[in-house]
């Protein structure tokens, strides 16, 4: 029950998607939280338990930790039910969900392309996937009725939905989503370890656009190691394409070919603008940051 | 009179900076927009012509244009006046400008540390530099009172005010400012150019991490050009730190080093927490980006 479980229970409350949410955290801080916050009808310490009963069961949990709540679950899900999950990477979680499953549960793998810097149980909120997209990767041969049942359900919770194979997901979100995480931690990293500025001179002068970073590197570590260490191959193929390209722009500069660097940093502005068209994000400058006038 | 010039007639007129605001740009269009706007007393075509009568002349232009636009106003500049200007390098604009200046006029460089992905006299506004630093760079002999006017200036319009060798200056912003735009830059050139990922994909699952390097990457490409071929040394620097710290990382990568990724994306933390307390970013999560609900 982090920043997504939490925002899935505020978003099904509020648009009526599940009957009765039964919620399961192994710690014990978080379940207290979800109490306090009405997050569920029924708040369990284990997996196992949470899902007696249930149509439908969402996985919402670190990649790393996928398998082994399948194997926990397992014996336990009824014949019939809807298993999904949230997972940044899908290939790999597949691979370790799948054994666990009896031939009855339907196996509907998800990626709600949404989230935010912060973590926990008090993070959630109801808009997290309006307007988003989620991403359905259904292994061959699974029910399309579950199939169109898992896509109503993200519907409902504001999404739009897109079914994709498995590994064209883990390629799509390399690029998208985790390559930009790891440069945004990597210059993070080295502003901080450098001797000759010093981290007080980093901080005031973030405005720069060095900030901006700071935000998806305050990311959650746990999830983040996971994405890393389940989509390797698509990862480092991604990272390639990206320092062969920082080295040709590296070689402009130092041969000081600005007709170079002003045709890319041309280009690159249709991008954002298709993306504000899409309503992928904010048209306000600075995605609205500005200060009030005084 | 782009977005730092138009910017500071706004916040000149609002606080009650300067008696008179005299305006050039050799564009009729932006000429128009500035009369438009009522961002100048007087407009005129020519810098030169500006700059009769002022106490203060503030140079807003990419930094390749600060050479010989100082050529330009040399011989016009009266005895006494502060000659400022708000170039984002500061060693090489001193450079090209100090020569083409009378030894009556007081040369106090500067720079505001402020901006948004928005160019132009119509992207200005009041309080762009509320709460963010100005670096003044004067160079050896500058008179102190001279100085001391600009910092009152900058802090007239809301700024923090910091003094800093010239040299140093470049080295801050490229690990600050320079360099994170450009990877911003190259990723979203990466991207782009991608065959295996549609620009539509892009597009649409932009809001795991990607869209926030778009909007950096639609800042000004004149601006920018002047910015790599200004500061090169310094850039060419930093970046090889920033390219040595991913070569590591990708090793972490491809050898599963678990413990090693999670010790960074801990650690990385922490710099934003010192961002967000010393008010240089706001403590909303997605940077306030919310959907409202529905």
């Amino acid at each position: 029950m982090g920043l997504i479980g939490s925002s899935l229970a505020h978003v099904c409350r509020r648009k009526g998607l599940a009957r009765e949410i039964a919620a399961a955290d192994t710690s014990a801080t978080v379940r207290e939280t979800v109490k306090e916050l009405g997050l569920a009808d029924e708040v369990f310490e284990t997996a196992a338990a949470a899902v007696s009963g249930a149509d439908l069961v969402i996985l919402c949990a670190p990649p790393g930790a996928m398998g082994s709540i399948a194997q926990n679950i397992g014996p336990f899900l009824e014949p019939g039910v809807i298993l999904s999950d949230v997972g940044s990477v899908k290939a790999s979680i597949i691979k370790a969900v799948a054994p666990h499953l009896p031939a009855t549960v339907h196996f509907v793998p998800a990626h709600p392309v949404a989230g935010t810097e912060q973590s926990g149980p008090r993070a959630g909120f109801s808009t997290l996937f309006l307007n988003r997209w989620s991403i359905l990767t259904p292994p061959e041969g699974t029910d399309p009725k579950a199939v169109a049942r898992v896509a109503a359900f993200w519907s409902g919770a504001g999404s739009n939905v897109e079914i994709m194979q498995p590994a064209h997901h883990d390629l799509v979100l390399a690029i998208t989503s985790h390559v930009p995480h790891l440069i945004a931690y990597n210059i993070v990293g080295t502003a901080a370890d450098l001797e000759e500025v010093t981290q007080s001179e980093v901080i005031k002068f973030s405005a720069g656009g060095f900030r901006d970073f700071t935000r998806i590197a305050a990311s959650d570590p746990t999830m983040w190691r996971d994405v890393f260490l389940n989509n390797k191959a698509a990862v480092l193929e991604m990272l390639g394409r990206f320092n062969e390209d920082l080295s040709a722009l590296q070689r402009m500069i130092r041969n000081s070919d600005g007709d170079g660097l002003f045709e890319l940093f041309t280009r690159t502005r249709a991008i954002r603008r298709g993306i504000i068209e899409q309503g992928q994000e904010t048209a306000a400058p600075d995605f609205g940051r500005r200060m009030p006038e005084t």
